[in-house]
């Protein structure tokens, strides 16, 4: 066990602050080979990046990633990878107001009363900015993955304005602030995330992200299922507050014989007339796309005085300046997919283990 | 890592199939002097016993467990527990047509594309008879929590009918075969349910479960998070598809001054004014209620015939007949109950082992 | 992590004690479609058994195994193989002297200080008898290497009377009582086993395994080494000091040129010219056979008294009675075997998880 | 599972190469509220430092440890503790002779032969650089375990020559080069490495390691013992052949009544009256000195030519230039100490969670 650490193989354990030095990821169990380079990793560090539209947080992080150890002449050795990435921008001011106060819907309060006291510069550990490693780790997982496996993140909701499903375009994705597969959506939200913003108050979103290519077999019964490692690795995300596999919540209102996905031969094995399972059953892919849900809540972080209460117990009020994120979903979805990533490589590796 | 093994500290391995001569679970891990005897369990296991409403599958078993080791003088030793159930009614018959036919929504194709066959009698592995031995094993965690943290599962939707929070009555959720909270609604879903056995269909349901107690300070970040562990643990009961920890989805459909819950002093720590988070903030309790929801999917045996393919890949139909819970969300109850309680009493371990 | 398992992707967890109902192991991870029968267990169960000569503790144990799960149509499925052994000759007797005494050399006082308390009958889960269920699982991990390793476990050293290289004969070890390779010194052995049975006093010994067929390439850097691995698994058996890898402490005694194994080209890899690593190099398989010692101290249950405190901390004096082998190292050798092959085997399936 | 972490609860993951940017190590879960401070470590830092006499290896590495994340004013938070240390002597030369090569007694054939090829500068992971980071992360272990533990490690053999116990001055291990507890053998040992650097040889050693200030019940059987833990530990340090604890293989070769220590009335538990165990019976600590010794085979880098193969597969001879350790067990002192700390800090928290 370990509680900076995720997977079993294919596992990695990242460290840092908010406001340290910087932070990393620790990759083990990486088969080695496989061609890795800066410049394979930065494009996905780009797509997280803060400050890259007045929709996200104005702190400005490069998030150049440096490969310390683990690879040699541009390959995996089979040894820990560690990435690293500097911090630059933490912006030096006085912290007095967020250091004797207990922020609403934040970490603040808990990390006090677990560890007796606490980091509180841009929410020390609790930051989401922990989530950079993850998307450099979740290259490599790509990578190992291949070009067989393709993830695809992107948010079907945000401050409660869905997704036209009719009008899903894929191309669309990367052609917006919001990684909106509806461009038409994409308008609205902005006019929201604007006034939210403008408000002193922030908004949730929901994402969701479908991998293809995923062989039949990996996952496994009964306690490291794939739907339960996705679940695990989703709600480890900052924020979030649902998970579902599949068409999750809906399958709890219709009839089984609606539900049940219908089989017919296709080619090399079963072709599912639909896919509610969201590619899997019984723990196991099923050889359809894998896909989930992430709810994110709205950050905490806003303008907006609220009731709270000082470290001596007194009652104050607080509202929370400084840089932040109106919906820490639309940043979400980079991290989701490499989340996705990460316990997809790991489940290969577990399956070639058991099964060759 | 272990496929069939759950927690940390406090850790349980579970073993069985659905026809083999029983099952089992083997707690590791717990604390020494906590008083146990067979006859403390019995009741929990008789919540989720089938056969004791035309509701549920009317496979017979007593679900008698044995305590095989790990107590001395009725007193945990703090060396392995393993408590045993035998299967008695394993009805006899002609496993054929399953034993070739792959049925929809069911782990039958996933076992074999990954283990290359599988044990057809009766689901094998990836029946939800293997929940039996979660049950006992949550007798344990719960002895270990104390009386001072109270856990209630109850149902809060089935077949898409809703309670209604107004007539929210927890003396209710023990006199009606649903674990409803609300008897208004039980008589509905008793006719639903009724009407969907008739027809040869199945419905699905979501359970709600809250534990109170839960002191600030259990769970850890960042990735072994009170709430990513929860959502892990519900994610492997057999027919899950989603997860909410508070308020779940309805969270990325609120301003995140509506979702973050404001503070005033309290006893002993803050009072918050309301609880979307579910008791978890940053991954730690908060020392408000833990709550979260769990959706179960309708039964995926159904006598509706649905098309399918054989294990030689022809097009074939099964209609599944044998004895199957018209709502598998019923049983699950205790189900979930148990896993909360299993998911607790390791952070519990946990907190105490890193802060004392 | 888990106090009662062992492995990795080949893990299992033991349960049981000396004088409960009985014993057992839950294998998980193991690979699907091997052939697994009790009928192909019970030969190696023989080898650990007690009673079969006068060398050996006079308790009565058949030590049947029973297959519980995880096997189906005469196959591994997959999923978790438990493996059960009934106690049949508990011996019904007062324990008050032992329950209130703590034996020289014995847990009794060590898990009543860790637990408060301990299960004093035969010395509950301290007992070797706990090491049957290990034989057990070591057929498994056996069939999973499959025939191309072979693993061979002998005494080297009994009471301080060692074997003569010179008179290495493999097909005496199954000859004697006391897998002695050397039928020489194995009559010596004899005498002194009776001699010092007969005084009430207990011998040590040494055990060497060695396993041949071992690809090179297995176990990992640098906290998962082959020899890591091993020594650790050695250390788990009951009544061990001491754990060399090849040469061992002679390592420390000779200089550089003499230790280091030189290598020749040979068929499909170099061949080592001597094998003072005893086939391991930087945690990682050689490919040359690998060798291990294992040192036993001389049973502590004597019927010579010594000194003692009783649980009240009071000086006493205790003279354990009871059935006891004289040589606990003998019955160590089958135990040995099996952690080599456990080990192994949790090795292969990691080195394919990461190397494919 | 992870390769390259190690512990349970206190657990740690270290990266690096000989030849890479730096190496360094991830401490997880360490209680907060620890003072820790760069200036603190230094000085563990030096003991194990190379180039501090003519006796190890002239590479000159300050071997500076930079507190990355996890301490806040001074103090640990509770999140994981990075620490790093820059390489700044990789001796930048022609490495090919070595790239094409394998030197024997080295793990060059064996990463080969795992990976399918090697970062072959200096060693790359294989080297023992590695063990800085874990003197490191020693330290930290050391405050948690706090001043009632007390760690000693010193040489008791090298090139063969033993102290003499009679002569054993825990004052004179930090007054010569060779960490001997015994003056008068470090001159005979001096005249030894002396003798072996310049003849392009290299001797082996035994170091001993005891742990004084234990409490009872630290160590959990089966498969979590302390002996097995301890053994695993320092099996996983580079160059280890063998591992004892308390008098280890002489166990072996004494009676039973010789070997277990026999007990009297003492302060706060029994008082023994010798100390075979080592301070460990059934795998759980007695409250006497915790004590083990390590065997270190000689140095494999060395002048002396060697018969070796090519990568290709061809017969060669090779000499091992550059800088190395003549005895590697001198500088392998310190990193024993760290384990024994390390183990037992994991320990202390493990029996704190199961036992409170």
């Amino acid at each position: 066990m370990s509680f900076n650490s995720f997977g079993n193989v294919f596992r990695f354990t990242t460290w840092g602050e908010s406001h340290g030095p910087g932070l990393g990821v620790v990759i083990d169990g990486c088969p080695p080979g496989i061609e890795l380079a800066e410049a394979d990793i930065q494009p996905w560090m780009d797509k997280r990046r803060p400050g890259q539209s007045r929709h996200t947080t104005q702190r400005r992080e490069p998030d150049e990633v440096r490969i310390m150890s683990g690879v040699f002449e541009g390959r995996t050795t089979g040894t820990p990878i560690h990435l690293m990435i500097e911090n630059v921008d933490q912006r030096s001011r006085d912290y007095s107001e967020i250091a004797g106060k207990y922020r609403p819907g934040h970490a603040d309060y808990t990390y006090d009363a677990k560890y007796g006291f606490r980091d509180y510069r841009g929410g020390g550990r609790s930051s989401a900015r922990e989530t950079a490693a993850r998307v450099a780790a979740g290259v490599v997982a790509r990578k190992l993955l291949g070009k067989g496996v393709s993830i695809s993140g992107y948010l079907v909701e945000l401050g409660g304005i869905a997704v036209d499903r009719d009008h899903f375009d894929a191309a669309a994705i990367g052609n917006n602030a919001f990684f909106s597969p509806d461009a038409e959506v994409a308008a609205q939200w902005e006019a929201a995330v604007d006034k939210a913003r403008k408000a002193g108050s922030s908004l949730g979103a929901v994402a969701e992200c479908v991998a293809t290519g995923v062989p039949a077999g990996w996952g496994a019964p009964v306690y490291a299922k794939l739907d339960s490692e996705l679940a695990k690795a989703m709600m480890t995300i900052n924020a979030t507050k649902g998970v579902e596999i599949g068409n999750g919540f809906e399958a709890a209102r219709i009839r089984g014989e609606e539900n049940a996905d219908e089989m017919m031969p296709g080619d090399g094995g079963p072709e599912f007339l639909s896919n509610n399972a969201g590619g899997i059953l019984g723990g196991i892919s099923t050889g359809a796309p894998v896909s989930c849900r992430v709810a994110f809540k709205p950050t905490s972080s806003i303008l907006t005085p609220m009731r709270s209460i000082t470290r001596e117990g007194e009652a104050t009020e607080i509202s929370t300046k400084g840089r932040h994120d109106p919906c820490v979903g639309i940043r979400g979805v980079p991290v989701v997919e490499a989340m996705m990533a990460l316990v997809l490589a790991d489940q290969m590796l577990l399956h070639r283990a058991q099964c060759g």
